[in-house]
């Protein structure tokens, strides 16, 4: 029997409300998913104005850094015409997102879940998520130095 | 040109908390979706325990309440064989859900989002999206006396 | 941090080994799938001569057991025309298996995977999870007693 | 009439077990499919850790490379935008990969089947397939010898 860590719903409320602080911070409502460390959701917002097109764009990159646990923008890197990684973002139904904004949340050694957002630029989304996993790391630090 | 009326954020947030204490009281975690008019998801929660497999029936359940603007027990009832509508289930690439527990948000004569829960029995699943609509249509009766 | 219980791939090999003795013994060549407890596949074997429709049957009733929690044959009462769970098959995206023959793995009160068989009778694809689930239980027991 | 050759359930067990070993030795947990010459799935394996993702691509893998009797990775050369092949890996569905991994099984002039990996570069996968594909090899060799 395997022991897995898995981030709580709590948790994933706490990233979505951040990477919302995030979101309104720079002027671009957001959609913002949140998946656990098998790439299945927890916890989902699509602010006043996200886009329609960015509520899957921001479930499949969450899925995709939990489950290939990489952030979405290394497989952008590693997916270009010619390098043997193309061809990876149409693999998974095509749920396999390569563009940035989508970061697993790693715990120790272990990936326990995935953030991915969605509205912005690429850069804007990595920002957005971003907040979302240092508000998590910040939580985590804060209880550790409770106990 | 069209005018729409449409629930925010904030009202879904409202609906999914109320949605979450009913679910907590039932003892059932619950996936708890909230869609707009159209049929597009605005907020999303998988309770700690909620089913992996409820995460996409929530989800078409408030998709198809709002998009077919009835509560999804309704389409239920009326898909029997030997009904003229049985067959429904299928449609919409199996999204149409026929399933209780998804509820149309309706203000005045307008169908403005949906609600849909999933994880207990459809009884249970109804119980608790009534929940979170009642929750909203409280807030609006309570908001509306204090102009 | 939730902390989750999943069986392990030499955990699924004896199941899938156990059910394919049980499948040889009734003289049909089976498809037989173990997934995790968040319904993804583990291990999967079609032996010589099980059926090709059997394949995505088999990872169907395995993911069904465990991501719903129940055994795959109890969605088959409910789901009967008139019953208020009825139209569950089509959810998923047609995943979600109603055919006896899926069976969620359970230690203690937690469902930690599933096993899906299918290429026999409803019955006979039972029969076969079935022994599959039995040996992993008898490995844990003699595992315990050793301690 | 035709005669097909296709591989057993033995022999895809015996390359799955080849190709386990051989991530175990570089210490990456993959993802292994196995799939006879009509491209259906006959085996799989998810090492503990292999990629959620990994899963439907190391079957995707498998399938093109029996399917379409050639090596993943020469469809990867093939596919870049200019190359009259562009476009292939859009192609089955997003089933049809273009990332080395997967191999075909060659038994004389005929492709009996296939087997393909997935959860580390490609170059590891590739690595790991060619374990699975020369375990077979030297059995068939051994097996030769012996009559």
């Amino acid at each position: 029997m395997l022991t897995v860590k898995r981030i709580s719903k709590d948790e994933a409320d706490l990233m979505i409300a951040a990477a919302e602080d995030k979101s309104s911070e720079l002027g671009i409502p957001m959609c913002i998913a949140v998946t656990d460390e098998s790439g299945n959701l927890i916890a989902f917002s699509r602010m006043d104005g996200g886009k329609v097109s960015s509520i899957s764009i921001a479930i499949d990159k969450a899925f995709t850094a939990s489950a290939a646990k990489n952030p979405t923008e290394f497989y952008n890197e590693m997916c270009r015409p010619g390098s043997p990684t193309f061809g990876i973002h149409t693999s998974n139904q095509g749920h396999f997102s390569i563009i940035g904004g989508g970061l697993p949340v790693v715990s120790g050694i272990e990936i326990v879940g995935g953030i991915g957002s969605s509205s912005g630029t690429p850069a804007q989304d990595i920002e957005v998520s971003h907040a979302g996993l240092d508000a998590l790391l910040s939580h985590w630090e804060k209880t550790k130095n409770k106990k």
